[in-house]
C-alpha cells in the first residue's frame, strides 16, 4: 500500500523507497523503474533467513508487494494504493541478491494490474546485466489509482 | 516457506519463529498455536512503515505468511511447505501492534488450507484477551505436507 | 466483472443473475442478498461434472465470482467491477446442490474486500435452514466501484 | 481439479477434455497440449454472456482454471489436482474466441507453478497463427501431483 509522489522517474522512485523505513531496514534499492515496470533489489543477509537458511517467505513477499506497486506507480502515476496481490512460491531462495521485477499488464483509469517475478542471484557480484537468475516466486496483482 | 519440527506445541512454535532470523528482525512472537491455528504478533515501530507512516504492506504480507504457515504446522505437523498465498489490503494499518490470526480450514494428507486475518491493535497495553482490534488484510492459501 | 444495478434488493438481485446468459445456463439462483451479504446455489447436474463425476474446478470458481460480485454489490450499490479474486479448492465437490456464500469484510468508496465459501449440500431437498453443507473451496477477492 | 490420464499428448488431452461434460457444455477444446504448456479456446456464444453483454467472469476463470490444470499435467504427467489459483481481470471480454494459454513455470516433485493468460480474439476467423489476441485475464495457481 504504497501512494507514490507525481512525474515519477528513477530518482524519484529511489526517494520515495528510501522515505520507506521498512525498505531501508531491508536493505531494498530500485534499480529500474519507467514504462510500467520497476525491478527492486536487496542483498540478502542472515538477517532476511527463515531457520532453513533459506531466505524468509516475507522478504519475497515483501519484495513482490513493493515491486508491484512501484510498477503500477511507473503507470499510473502518483497516488496509487495496492489492493492486493497473489503469491506463489516456486522454490527455495539462496543466493547473494534478491531481485523483483515487476511490469504492468494493463492499465486503465481506475486499476492496474501488475505481474511480478522473483530472483535470486548467485554471483556476488550481481548485475542486471550479465548475471545468473532463479525464479523462487511468481506474484500478480491489483493496484488501484487513488488519485 | 517454513519447515516446521515435529510434536509442535506453543513453546516448540516460540522456538521455531525464534530461529527466523527475519521474524527475530521484526520482533515478531507467536500467543497461540495449537488445533489447527496460530496467532502472531509484533510491536509496531517506526521501522516497520512505509512513507506515509502506515504499516509497509509488506510487514501484512510477512505476518500473514508466517501466519498461514504456523496454523498449517499446527494442523499437518513437522515438514510443511508453504505453496503461496493470496491477500488483500483492507485498509491503511495503524496501531500499537499487529496481530495475525491464521486457522486452518481443511487439512488433508497433502495439503491444509488456511486462512488468516490480520489486525492493528490501537492500545498499547494490547493484550489478546480485551482489546481493540481494526482488520487491516485478509489472506488465505495453500500449505504442503512436505513430510 | 458483474455490473448490478441500482436499488438493490434480493428481487432485483434475481432478475441482474437471471439477465447473465452464462447464469442461466448453469442453473444458478440467489437465495440471499442484502448487507453486504450474497448466497448464490445451483442444482448440481451431470453437466456441472469433470471426468471423474467431481463437480468441476471452473463451475465452483464461477460460483465464488459471481457470489463475490453480488456480495459487493449489496454494499457498493448499482455498479460494481471485480477486479480478480482468489480461489483455494477444499475437496471434491459432490452433492446435489452448490452453495456459495459471500460477504464484504470490508467497503470503503473504491472498492469491497469480500470473502466466499462455496459448499456442497447433500440431501436432495436441501434447503438454506437445516442442510448439511460440506466446504468444498475458500475464496476472497477485491470489487471495485465502477460508479 | 482436474486429475490427468498417463502418457499424455494432444489426443489424450482432447479425450480428457471431452470426458469433461462442464467442458462440452461450454463448448471448450484444446488447440495446443504439451511441454508444460496447454491452451484451450472456446467459440463465444450469447450463453457465455453476463447481463452487460461481455463474457461472464465465471467462463474466464473456468478457462484459466482448466488451462492451468491441463498445462500442469503436461508437466507432471497422470495424475494432478489444482490447489487453487488467482485471477485478475484485465478488462471486458469480447470476441469470437476465448483462447487461454497456460505454462509451468516450475514443476517439482511435489507441485506446478503455473501461469496463464486468457485473451479474445476478434476474426470470426480465429486461428492461433495470425490473429489478433486481446488480453482479458491473467491468472497463477498451484497443481499438486497426486500420484
Amino acid at each position: 500500500m504504497t501512494p507514490v509522489p507525481a512525474e515519477l522517474d528513477l530518482d524519484l522512485a529511489r526517494k520515495v523507497l528510501d522515505a520507506q523505513p521498512f525498505s531501508r531496514l531491508l536493505g531494498a534499492r530500485v534499480t529500474a523503474f519507467g514504462d510500467g515496470a520497476a525491478t527492486l533489489e536487496l542483498d540478502l543477509r542472515e538477517e532476511h533467513r527463515q531457520q532453513n537458511g533459506y531466505v524468509h517467505g516475507g522478504v519475497l513477499s515483501y519484495a513482490a508487494d513493493n515491486a508491484l506497486t512501484f510498477a503500477a506507480g511507473a503507470a499510473l502515476g502518483p497516488a496509487v494504493l495496492t489492493a492486493g496481490f497473489s503469491i506463489q512460491y516456486v522454490r527455495p531462495a539462496v543466493g547473494a541478491v534478491l531481485r523483483a521485477r515487476a511490469s504492468v499488464v494493463h492499465a486503465g483509469r481506475r486499476q492496474a494490474v501488475v505481474r511480478c517475478e522473483v530472483f535470486c542471484v548467485d554471483a556476488d557480484d550481481a548485475d542486471d546485466a550479465g548475471d545468473t537468475e532463479t525464479l523462487v516466486a511468481v506474484a500478480q496483482g491489483t493496484v488501484l489509482n487513488s488519485a
